[in-house]
């Protein structure tokens, strides 16, 4: 068992816990633990009242459900960093969905769900601060999300286009598109906006030109750098 | 001016009410539009008084910011379908912290903020509804933002050992790592143990096998098919 400084760093790392003042965190801190599980320990099972929800400090944490038919199914497994079970906190019926089983060592940030919704409850002054956390973070990471998605969509075309030229040590290539942009796009599941949005980019920074259905690459070495 | 019909049907995408009921969201409908812009026009101006948040129905809208030496700084480009302005509605001080101005014709869902904050104050259950939705469906975000940056970061990975291979026709190759996988990974900027759930994923496949620093592609064309 750690102490409750620990405990109250932890917490700090925990999104749902920007929101609390100094007392607030220390009152949550006292009712929190860190948890050390063995690999295949279990730390809750499907169904049983979640009287807790959690952080992963490190380690590994598999979530899974048992089917009808008595197969798992691994839902998700929780990575470092990574809030689990807190979904739960906030549901009229609070028992978990999955079991939650340790695949190595692992240190968890276990809070009392009593406690952190009571302060919620006592303090409109906190909602609305968590609320306005909660909001400022759903609009960075839709922000990072899109960037992402378009990173994976620029490394499936440039990858796409780069299968095309046979000529390892051509410096520049036409490339004839058999099918149309939308089709193609369609093929690489990108989006059509998303889609001309890189090609632009791609034209701007000299690596190629379009020209109907045809991509000539101007810098093929460039091309295969790109992202990397 | 599209009718109440419509207004509510794009409220219903926005995040911030998916916990409102029908009534409230009736309420909230009749105070806001949908605002047309044309290109270049300009929605709201830094420090102007924040009385509405948004959500981008179609088109392109830039935030941007003067710098202290009177040059703009973009901020960022809404696509459509993500709020924007919304974290002001939170916030004490309610002024907007950018310039956002259409770069293409556009249609704005404007909502009117203190409206919205008066449902929030009145009802307890609903600001519950509401950080139940936000906390899931930032649980959700967090796993897509997982999920996406180990694609990007196997993309590199996979883009790097394909550039180590010379022979453009080889079925296997043995590529010896010049430097330690820490310091690989770290210069494709992938953490550690993400560099490591890759390549562990990627033999699991048959991809490859890592010996020490040699890592034997087993199957160049199949590494070269991953994840297009």
């Amino acid at each position: 068992m750690k102490n409750l400084r620990d405990v109250e760093s932890e917490l700090r790392k925990h999104i749902l816990f920007s929101a609390l003042t100094p007392e607030q965190l220390t009152l949550v801190a006292r009712h929190s633990r860190i948890v050390h599980l063995v690999e295949g320990e279990i730390l809750f099972q499907q169904d049983q009242p979640a009287e807790r929800f959690f952080r992963l400090c490190s380690g590994q944490i598999k979530l899974s459900r048992l089917s009808m038919e008595g197969t798992e199914h691994v839902i998700e497994v929780v990575h470092p960093g990574q809030p689990f079970a807190e979904a739960v906190l906030f549901m009229k019926k609070r028992v978990f969905p999955v079991n939650a089983e340790a695949l190595m060592p692992c240190d968890v940030l276990a809070v009392d769900s009593a406690i952190f919704l009571q302060i919620l409850y006592d303090s409109r002054e906190t909602c609305f601060r968590l609320m306005a956390d909660m909001s400022y973070r759903l609009h960075i990471f839709v922000n990072e999300i899109d960037n992402l998605t378009l990173q994976n969509a620029t490394f499936r075309l440039v990858h796409h286009l780069l299968q095309q030229i046979r000529d390892c040590k051509a410096e520049t290539a036409d490339i004839e598109l058999v099918t149309s942009k939308q089709i193609l796009a369609s093929r690489l599941s990108i989006k059509p906006e998303t889609f001309s949005r890189i090609l632009k980019t791609l034209s701007q920074q000299g690596l190629l030109t379009v020209n109907g259905r045809t991509i000539h690459i101007r810098d093929v070495q460039g091309l295969r750098c790109f992202g990397s």
